[in-house]
């Protein structure tokens, strides 16, 4: 057995398919976001305008989430020194759990070092407190929710995407009285696509089965105070169990889960991807309270957010770049080839000073590869300026595929 | 089917064991660690000694640490904004993993979110990348390891705790020509013992299988520079995979490996856990890295270290405390019962200001409950008469077992 031969073996499997990652060099700025400085291999530097960042709203430079950081490093230091269990859960956490709480009007939230990790332990764990669970999983789940239901090893049925005639198929056929649970997004990060959430929740009521929602890319974003797609829809209230991540519009790192409190209550006790880990640090907490505490009240942020996004999405339909049809804010353009796509971000990246990073295969599937645009409230009309001439260019140059213009 | 009653179930299976956990709501003091401030459920607070603490050498409050932080936090913000691929590599993240691949003399390192993540995403990876790979992994692993293997999802063999005539057994009635993995810790965090690396490594050679070791309870504490026990026992460099966190000795969060740069890049294209989530926040990553700076130059902190558990052992022994046989900084104390354990928890923190949580099932077998202290450089002789004074008086109050008195 020759072990270096087999790592090789992997790494080249991944090399011949053109999409070995390479990954972006940067030192952001605070305070000037989106602008960044890519530094290269060789040490030298270029500022670059970051388009693929998932800090939506620009709150990782928001003065008031940094304060709230400084001001907990300086009174409890760095790390929270143990598992929530053994010595780390803090003031910060619980300050943390109970604003969540608030957020989504639930009786209680959770906090996971990671959305990967929240959805991982949650969805594995509720097949064990539930014995017998089936879970009714959207084809395009997240690779954390995949990887919960995979590992909770019972029953699952998987349902074409936002396919809601298949769901009801797969529920009407399974046991009538087998504890069941819907597991899927709002927002879908790669297609920018939203589910009919109210009419899954009344399939969830009809068939009696928990559902389980994935609000990742939509906290903050959504809904009058942030909480997401659901507050939109004016459905929160119905949904058992609501996840979302800290990492993402609220500038942070951490995910969660909130629901009724013995939901909670039982996740905590049972799941082993929480138990066994060291808990966030206090300054993440605080800085997340924050931002969370913060975006509740600027529902301007969230419109020009929109804004951003809408704009972007019909100055590319007006040069005939192939925007996907996005109802969210996301603005994926497609290439359809892992070494096109690395290829004109490259360009971007060398000769632009624009950082989009292309989206390959296993994060999409083979054949849809794509740049992905997340315009932000900070990205103002000259940086759009800038990125459309480039991208008609390159289009041109690259002589890849364009929609018939409709300005 | 009432889902609210299967919660209610789930939970109060864990209540009727005694083992139902209440997280002590924490405030530390940065600058005094490890005194804290605990805070109440009604909201009043006492000043309390942690004793249980993963900050081992309380980097958590090091001046050094925390300016890194803040200088981050002022250049970059909060969050990394995305994922390693997509926009979430900034220059910290670059800069202590080359830091910790100095540490270890490897080629190359790679940082996850927590070290539960690194343990599960490397080792259930390991299975995709070697095809018809067998572990043989050491009866107490960590939960994170142990999940790890299993959602690999191939073969695998469990070998008594430190027992290498039972390894050897497994290896040998293993094909010869499969590929195989050693896994094993080398501070066992609950009991404290130490495992035979140099023994274990002559085995892997013999049978050339690959060696997996977990350090996360000994990186910044043993050897010259802080790498571990691998590097106290002059065996790191043989050593396959070294698995380490950041979030106990060098008192931030964060888990990595180091390996061979061709065994790192494998993983990192191949791992879903690392691959799917948001990168550590670049303040995290500039703590971490000069925490690990530091007690690369600090043996005196590791002198210290150990000579203050060493005297709490024998303190404890004096008056017949049954402490574990430890051969590490960890001083466990056999209670035996989760109901007695939580009840001595309890009345040292409220009557005595003393805070160490009781581990129970699922940490330890059940009937191995225990008490685990970790005296750090920064917990004085007046704090340890306190401690053993109250322990003393406890366990003659609570009737506890006692072992002769070796004073």
């Amino acid at each position: 057995m020759d072990y270096t031969a087999a790592f090789e073996a992997a790494v080249d499997r991944v090399r011949s398919e053109g999409r070995y990652r390479v990954f972006a060099n940067l030192k952001r700025h605070a305070g000037s976001f989106p602008r960044a400085t890519w530094i290269r291999d060789d040490g030298s530097e270029t500022d670059v305008t970051v388009w693929c960042s998932n800090d939506y709203l620009g709150q990782g430079q928001n003065p008031v989430v940094l304060d709230a950081m400084h001001k907990a490093i300086d009174e409890v230091g760095s790390g929270s020194g143990g598992t929530r269990n053994i010595s780390g859960t803090t003031f910060f956490h619980n300050l943390l759990e109970a604003e969540l709480a608030d957020l989504h009007q639930k009786e209680a939230s959770l906090v996971f070092t990671s959305g990967y990790v929240a959805n991982e332990a949650a969805l594995s764990t509720l097949y064990k407190i539930l014995p017998g669970l089936i879970v009714f999983s959207d084809a395009l789940n997240h690779a954390s929710m995949i990887e919960g239901i995979r590992n909770g090893r019972g029953e699952r049925h998987i349902y074409r995407h936002n396919d809601l005639a298949h769901l009801e198929e797969l529920l009407r056929a399974a046991p009538a009285n087998a504890p069941k649970l819907i597991a899927f997004e709002s927002v879908y990060s790669m297609d920018g696509d939203i589910a009919d959430i109210c009419a899954t929740v009344a399939l969830a009521k009809k068939y009696n089965a928990l559902t389980y929602i994935d609000e990742v890319h939509a906290v903050g974003m959504y809904g009058e105070r942030g909480a997401g797609v659901a507050e939109r829809d004016g459905i929160m209230s119905e949904i058992d169990i609501i996840e979302g991540t800290l990492g993402k519009a609220f500038g942070m790192m951490g995910g969660y889960i909130a629901a009724k409190a013995v939901v909670i209550d039982a996740i905590r006790l049972w799941a082993s991807g929480f138990i066994f880990t060291t808990s966030l640090p206090p300054a993440i907490m605080a800085g997340a309270a924050a931002s969370v505490r913060y975006l509740k009240s600027h529902n301007e942020k969230r419109i020009a957010h929109q804004e951003r996004a809408k704009t972007l999405m019909e100055r590319f339909k007006a040069v005939g770049i192939p925007v996907f049809p996005s109802e969210s804010h996301i603005v994926p353009v497609l290439v359809g080839s892992a070494v096109h796509c690395k290829m004109i971000s490259d360009i971007l990246l060398n000769d632009f000073g624009i950082y989009v990073q292309p989206i390959n295969y296993p994060t999409v599937p083979k054949g849809t590869e794509r740049l992905r645009f997340t315009p932000s409230p900070d990205h103002d009309d000259k940086m759009m300026d800038h990125l459309v001439e480039a991208m008609d260019k390159l289009w041109t140059h690259c002589n890849v595929a364009r929609m018939p213009a409709v300005a």
